[in-house]
């Protein structure tokens, strides 16, 4: 439970970003919710401010030694005017997880996702309306501690920003080529790669960075172990429908686990298609796309939902998917979810949560 | 080569710290050397300010996807009272190596040590006088941009900040245990193993705890591959005398190349010492060390400079090494090393570099 939240308002709002272009995480809202962890005092003052830069020493251990995770989720506008969050809880559990693999205290149950309300009541005003368009809403925890040895910080701070962002896609669904990247990896067995920590990121851009120079919009990321086995597809969770069977690669301590790639599952479950998680070779996988079998390929993430793969570029070859057309369960997953986040669509699993507490709507009167 | 270090001076000089109570990376100075990056300017304004606190916007890609880099060395007090750094252009060379895998802008050559000459010119009264202890210093480069997409940030900022550190051994070399970590793992090859990113510090951190409980003072990382093969002991590199031969790791991708790996590595080639660079697996290691031919085994980096080690736990089993005791060489490596470094054995490798650029030393009235 969270607890006596201080409130201080802006007393200069900003100019809200013309809604047709507003990109991804380039525009933030008015304001920020901060929280302070203290060895003494455990996790502390939680506050909600005007948007404004951090203040931190020099010697801060995040900037040296990498004590940082995030999560990443939405507020989604719905057909009613009121807005709601995505399973937050499990965003809430998984971010425990990291703090707790990168050796960082850990918050209460609930906490996150009343933080989150709390802040979105004072700036829900900034969830876009349009189609495709939703608050991105970023909590990130930091080592604060000014201490050069290698050890744990004894202080953190909690901040949580938001970001109102466009559609993914314009004008419906789009599939991408996406190349396997055949040296670089993004984490391995014993490392941190099932943790959203912010050093499983900047080692993949420069894989990144040579999938758009071969024309792809994402890396395929293989094991670190035998470079053979696909784990993610750029910062996405990765599904395939091979001869009417849907796979995705199985959790073995370097993958992420999506919320999204949760909700797929969930929903194949109850649609009766047939679905396993196992490990999947990129040779199946090709020889699938060869052969015509390998119907849809597709990744998942809060960002893009579903996000069609086109083809897969392979030891300079690139194997073309379901003729680079977005395939039918691609489709029904992606309008199935999109549409219970707005609220279209009945949300019989309960998945939805209100982005704005109850009193909170009261008071700014919506 | 670097230009029009611009320098405002502190008006409240910091009390200096108690001599005998340094610790390490406690304290420091009264100034730090601040430069900025940005794609239209590249590295720009130079300039050595007080230290203070940065600021930085929350959205700030460091705090998210973990672009930055650092490096180590020390300035160190010369029996004449002057003083020199070991091997800066070492350092140099690997920041640039770090920055490239992590996409990020490199440095001009040169830059790096003219920069700390300048930074250290300006806080030369910081550094101590007494055995063992010496100026830590400690550049680091962060991503500064405000933008949550995964992509490379566009501006950066460089920061050397210095702390006066202590004796990491008072009263003489004393051997340590280690503690083979069966699960986590710091690096893999295709990874960032190889850059001194603040990515590879805070997962061994777990790890580290599990040592501490277990009575040892670092972790001995094995390879992520197989599990099987010695990589680096905490933040050390690492060398065993078996049989009278002397072996360190190869460089295989995951593991960090010290600059003091580098300069033993010299030091055993000029003294006839047989040496190689090999895969050392786990199990030959604690073979030898019970049949009694593991005749010393160290640990080499800028704090410690040699850290003897004095028994490898694996498998819930103590595998003492040499009594216990300092080996010779590692006893001679240390003299020499530390003996060069404080100017009192002369440097016939031409390792040493003054650490005040010499205008500034007449500046100061040195
Ligand atoms: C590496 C990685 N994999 C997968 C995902 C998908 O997770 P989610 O569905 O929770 O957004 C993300 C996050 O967005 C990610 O960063
Ligand atoms: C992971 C790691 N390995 C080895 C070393 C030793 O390198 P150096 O001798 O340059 O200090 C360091 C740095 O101090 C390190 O962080």
């Amino acid at each position: 439970m969270l607890s006596n939240v201080r409130i201080e308002r802006t007393e200069s709002p900003k100019t809200k970003p013309n809604p047709e272009k507003l990109g991804f995480g380039q525009y933030f809202t008015d304001h920020m919710l901060l929280m302070d962890y203290s060895a003494e005092q455990g996790w502390h003052d939680p506050r909600i401010v005007p948007y404004a830069p951090l203040t931190l020493d020099p010697a801060a251990m995040v900037f040296h030694y990498g004590q940082a995770v995030f999560e990443g989720l939405k507020a989604y506008r719905t057909a009613e005017g009121g807005a709601q969050l995505f399973l937050p809880e499990r965003n809430a559990k998984r971010l425990n997880r990291s703090l707790e693999r990168m050796s960082m205290p850990k918050l209460e149950p609930g906490v996150l996702t009343e933080a989150i309300q709390a802040l979105v009541g004072v700036d829900q005003d900034w969830i876009p309306e349009a189609e495709g368009t939703s608050l991105y809403i970023r909590p990130f925890i930091i080592a604060t501690e000014a201490m050069l040895g290698v050890r744990a910080s004894s202080s953190y701070l909690l901040a949580i920003v938001m970001s109102p962002v466009g559609a993914y896609f314009d004008g419906g669904l789009k599939p991408v080529d996406i190349l396997v990247e055949p040296h670089d990896v993004r984490a391995v067995r014993g490392g941190t790669g099932a943790a959203k920590t912010a050093a499983n990121y900047a080692g993949g851009l420069k894989a990144q960075a040579a999938a758009k120079e071969a024309g792809c919009a994402q890396v395929l990321w293989l094991d670190a172990l035998e470079r053979k086995y696909v784990e993610e597809v750029g910062s996405m969770n990765v599904f395939f429908r091979i001869d009417g069977q849907v796979y995705t690669p199985v959790l073995n301590g370097s993958i992420l686990e999506g919320v999204t790639r949760g909700a797929v599952i969930e929903l194949l479950e109850d649609w009766d298609v047939m679905f396993t998680a196992r490990p999947l070779s990129i040779q199946e996988l090709v020889q699938a796309a060869a052969n015509g079998t390998l119907e849809e390929a597709f990744g998942t993430g809060t960002a893009a939902v579903i996000s069609p793969i086109g083809g897969i570029r392979w030891n300079g070859q690139l194997y073309p998917i379901n003729g680079g057309q977005v395939g039918e369960l691609s489709q029904k997953l992606y309008d199935t979810i999109t549409g219970i986040q707005r609220g279209m669509v009945r949300d019989v699993y309960g998945w939805t949560v209100p982005a704005v507490a109850e009193q909170e709507e009261l008071r700014a009167g919506v």
